[in-house]
């Protein structure tokens, strides 16, 4: 039961979410500071930024932090592809004035590589957790020979398996109900992805490792539940989007506090890979899951400059509006706060 | 925590899920008998069956048992749509030898009507569990006139809502780990539908009434983590699928004690209808969700002959093999055994 805080040096067994394009270090400072993982996601950052970032915390606090890396191949691009993919998006760009010509890249998201592997070596952070799987075995082990304890997702059985045989300390068991990117990579299906109920105790049978629960745990009883079930600990992304030291949209925030909320479905349309947000205008129109959308993270250009004019507006139609599939755990509270009420039951 | 063994006046807080197509009274006798709610389903059944098994269940317990109808409007054949249905198929009719004329209606599923509503009124069932919403207002006052408890399934917030104010006992909170058929009825949208650990707290906050969790519980401990969120008690289904009470076809027990059954879908293809059951040939080449399945039940002609050649020599390539996302708790042992070791950590 106590096996994650001896693994991670902490006072709790949560790990603050990494929320890629939505937190910087504040969150992930203030969750450290309360006795939890704090998580700095650094897919969408340069080094450059990490280091700031990094500096923000470790001027807050001394605990352990986790930097969390995508590893994805990064795709070539495939002109005839992106040419369609932006045809599909020609009324919204009529409707709102957008050249098509003028369409940058979208946010870029970077795999874990050398120049990150040599960062973790120099900042050293407690945990490095992985999405879509696991870097190459030699930049992993230039990750451990650092003193990094190394986590990541898994949401299927076999994904669970195929990460403890290439040694992580612990897996996190992410249930259909989480919020953002799913972390499968065994396998582009999602018609077979797994609550967290029926994923969570599979997992837990099938490796020796500490699991940690992740999708849908919004509350201290959420937290015991998932005890419960097997897990050493919990990962909590949703329930931190409204607090103060997150950089959550103004549209991004209106939509988590409505009954919208309610509505949340994977989609692939923002990134080519699915993840979940509420359901807002561009997935009703256009998705949720098409098979138009370039691969990951290609797809994000063409939706880019219309999610930053309707944005602009007010108005969160052409917006990831990632979330969970139970907001009922956010609050506008101080992240610390919310921390020690998750844990309230534990002990 | 006692609200629902004394509403249905059960020794457990367990419902034993009503699976119709493949249990019948003896499943649900010796449920009763162990001190859960033993389940008939009736809706593939005619009147004079209801009172066979009916007489089986009580042969054997005088404890309460809850019989359960489907609330589906029967939709009028389309000629065009079922041809068109019937060409999906004309490969594997060809490869099997089946003249696509020869045909017959597939197996039907009839709504609750006055005539089981007589039954009802003649057999006094402790409860009346509905699926698909309710039946008409006044079909459902006679049933609470017959003395009867009255339950029925919610797969969003909404629809829990919608049942509260309708006055039903207690709700069913359907999580999406759960196999067979969804009870969505407020909508035939699939995508925005939720896992159980997002789903039993949100209708727990959002009824005053006793909540009852289903989809994904296998074990004593899920039980334990349902109560944990909230739960009255709870719904389980699939693990009773091994026991020598069910009549689960070879086909069926194979795939369920295969690794194939780590991998289930939702799918419209058997009965037009979402359900949810282990991914086999039929659901991998025409879906799982095909847009060219008539409405329920009719979908379910063009695939009986199918199944009932391929399952003659032994294989489950066209049968509907229905099971929740955790197939972990499924045990070759008696329904009674299975039922006190559900509950071993209640009380």
């Amino acid at each position: 039961m106590k096996a994650l805080q001896q693994l991670f040096g902490t006072r709790y067994p949560l790990i603050q979410a990494p929320m890629a394009g939505v937190q910087r270090g504040e969150l992930a400072a203030a969750v450290a500071a309360a006795g939890g993982l704090g998580s700095l996601p650094c897919a969408m950052l340069d080094a450059a930024s990490i280091r700031r970032e990094w500096a923000v915390i470790r001027s807050q606090t001394a605990n352990p932090i986790n930097l969390n890396f995508f590893c994805h191949t990064p795709p070539a691009a495939d002109e005839a592809v992106e040419r369609h993919w932006r045809e599909c998006f020609a009324p919204y760009y009529a409707e709102y004035g957008i050249d098509p010509a003028t369409i940058q890249a979208g946010p870029g998201r970077r795999p874990f590589d050398d120049e990150m592997a040599d960062l973790v070596c120099e900042l050293r952070p407690e945990v490095v957790s992985f999405h879509f799987g696991l870097p190459t075995q030699e930049l992993l082990q230039r990750v451990r020979s650092s003193g990094a304890k190394v986590i990541s997702s898994a949401t299927r059985v076999d994904e669970a398996q195929w990460l403890a045989e290439r040694g992580v300390d612990a897996i996190i068991a992410q249930g259909i109900e989480a919020g953002g990117h799913r972390g499968v990579f065994l396998s582009d299906e999602i018609d077979t992805q797994v609550g967290t109920f029926a994923l969570l105790p599979q997992i837990v049978q099938a490796v020796d490792l500490p699991v940690i629960a992740a999708g849908g745990i919004a509350s201290a009883e959420g937290v015991a539940a998932a005890l419960q079930l097997g897990a050493a600990g919990v990962q909590v992304g949703t329930a931190y989007l409204l607090c103060p030291e997150v950089q959550t949209s103004a549209v991004h925030r209106a939509a988590l506090r409505s009954d919208a909320a309610r509505f949340t479905a994977l989609t692939n349309l923002f990134s080519g890979r699915p993840a979940r947000g509420i359901v807002n205008r561009m997935m009703r129109e256009l998705g949720p899951i098409s098979s138009d959308a370039p691969p990951f993270p290609l797809a994000s250009s063409a939706s880019a400059p219309l999610r930053a004019k309707a944005e602009a507006q007010g108005n969160g139609d052409f917006t990831p509006l990632w979330a969970g599939q139970n907001v009922t755990g956010c609050r506008e509270i101080a992240a610390a706060e919310l921390t020690c009420e998750l844990m309230r039951l534990i002990e």
